[in-house]
């Protein structure tokens, strides 16, 4: 019996509803007999039954006796009553007599009280399997519960060097198809992509996603003190701007110009200063508050990335590096705008994730100090 | 039946002796009996048994009856006697029916003369499982046939956004301990460590192996165009002298302050001059012809690495990334030199293998082009 392994597939299952669930978290499991799994189920959206109960109902149709199975779970059950009746409750019905744990639930208010009411009733709880990796799985639910805003994923893509084009500016393409089609992908799974101005000027960019499968276009934000024209040929502005949303300070957010781009349909929002600019919570608190909008996507370029990561923003990070060297130190970086003279004031995060793209490698990474409790 | 798994095992089995059967490849090999490996083996030194051998031997101990197994070696088993007699004899009198073998053999005069040869005599020989795997395995011999060099190994350490120091220069540490420690190993396998100039004055490095388990120690190379004073308080030059070597141009090769370097024991090499400048070919070849080194391993600077590279000497790269960032454009970077206008005109490489290393991620890479027929 090798619980990582089932409570790997747990976690895989419970992938196949991200960007589906919130605000709850996305959650999975599995039933096993013996060395076999007999069940499985994930939380599929949001209102709907939660993993468990998905699982339980699964492993039923096989007929075997459930006292004698070990349910895995990446979350601990539920033990209250909120859209659906607690998961605590349908795994004593089920007569379930081993249950194992990703990792506790970080809601202070749940928090042990679904293993405490399972140990209590006489099934025996095993907690911490691949806990890193069910955290990881609801970083997203963890930002929800601890702040107002929307969780934000921060997407790079560089060559081995840490460069995003030549020192042209020339960028098609640092990565391969495959790299940019889960690009379009993550775009598929997001209420708005967020790019900074000097992306938006220098490359035009539609920030929609092609691929066939999602239902909703994200919407584009650009972080910019400088407002274009509302005659100016960008595609977002031309095709999109309905769904373009400028960032900017109160000042400019007043101005003719703006009103001029609100006037073709655009909005423009007026954050607060702050020290290094303007206030990126906001406008992330702004997202989830106004638009319902649970998740977000910064696509650069890495002035704003940077500021970003600097105010504690970027919830988790998906590097590709795609396996090339332009070896030139004039062509554009991946990050600018820090200075430290020491390696220790670098800014660290933790890999969580490394994943074969074509010839590229896609990392998946939060920030280091990003623990639950 | 897993074929690929079955020749993972027989790859893994051969690196255990990297560094340790030169001239001759590394191979490995597992005799299976249904889904169990029965026996296994692999070439653990130049001029004892080969792989098919140990594992042939090593399944006899079963009592198996080997006409009913299958043979999985890395690499095409020899068909002419060298040090030891051919390995296709002994697979025939073995009795074994069946072979998998991960790559022809890509030495000229030998390939496809032992799998013809299985063929020919009632064997069935299935080819190309893992291949590049297997290709992958021998990049060395390969080198070291086609070639009258050492075979090079690139090492890198960088930031995720492509940096090896701070602006001020400070690099303690990019890296984690365990890449650190791997870096070592990695000494501990070759004949020289190759660096260039800048690294010799701002770092003072000692390039030697501080593991316990190596044998000799490698020597040092540095290549510039400036000697330094054999009186100066550089480690290589205080503790090492003995097996230090400067590679520079013939003009300083000739100077009194290369004599004074040969008097404390130094060697001071002059290379022929190439258009970019010293020809590094040449200076491996010097290390295999002279000094009976097949492989040489450079650690930096940027500048000499892609010298290296540029020249198609570089026949393996480890790419050590931390997941750090800098984020500063005047950190120093892991290359510079070059001024690619647009993307295709970059360095590709392609990614053989990526491994942990505590926080860090281990890459490693091969020329793109470098396939073998």
């Amino acid at each position: 019996m090798n619980q990582s392994l089932f409570m790997a597939q747990a976690i895989s299952l419970a992938q196949r509803a991200k960007g589906k669930t919130c605000p709850n978290p996305c959650v999975g499991a599995v039933i096993t007999a013996g060395d076999e799994i007999i069940g499985q189920g994930y939380h599929q959206a949001y209102g709907q039954s939660h993993a468990e109960v998905e699982a339980i109902t699964d492993a039923r149709t096989t007929g075997c006796d459930l006292s004698q199975c070990t349910l895995y779970v990446t979350l601990e059950p539920c033990n209250h009553t909120g859209k659906t009746p607690p998961c605590t409750k349908a795994i004593l019905e089920a007569g379930i007599k081993n249950v194992v744990i990703g990792t506790k639930d970080p809601n202070e208010n749940v928090s042990g009280g679904g293993a405490a009411f399972l140990s209590q009733s006489g099934v025996h709880v095993t907690c911490g399997i691949e806990e890193q990796k069910c955290l990881d799985l609801i970083a997203d639910f963890n930002t929800w519960q601890k702040t107002s805003r929307a969780y934000l994923y921060l997407k790079m893509a560089s060559t081995l060097d840490g460069r995003i084009a030549t020192r042209s500016g020339h960028s098609q393409w640092v990565t391969s198809d495959i790299s940019r089609k889960s690009v379009h992908e993550l775009r598929s799974k997001v209420g708005a992509v967020i790019v900074g101005g000097n992306t938006f000027y220098q490359d035009n960019p539609r920030l929609n996603c092609r691929t066939a499968d999602f239902q909703k276009q994200p919407l584009a934000i650009i972080v910019t003190s400088k407002l274009p024209s509302p005659d100016s040929d960008f595609y977002l502005i031309r095709e999109r701007a309905q769904e373009t949303i400028f960032w900017t300070d109160q000042k400019i957010s007043e101005s003719k110009q703006a009103q001029r781009l609100k006037d073709i349909g655009c909005e423009v929002t007026g954050l607060n200063k702050t020290l290094s600019g303007l206030d990126l919570e906001q406008g992330l608190t702004l997202l989830r508050q106004k638009k319902n909008i649970y998740y977000a996507l910064c696509e650069g370029g890495g002035k704003l990335s940077l500021s970003f990561l600097e105010a504690k923003l970027a919830d988790e990070i998906w590097h590709f590096i795609a396996m090339k060297i332009l070896g030139d130190n004039q062509a554009i970086p991946v990050f600018q705008g820090r200075t430290p003279q020491t390696m220790d004031k670098s800014f660290d995060l933790r890999l969580s994730e490394s994943k074969t793209m074509g010839n590229d490698l896609l990392l998946k990474l939060f920030p280091k100090i990003a623990t639950v409790n």
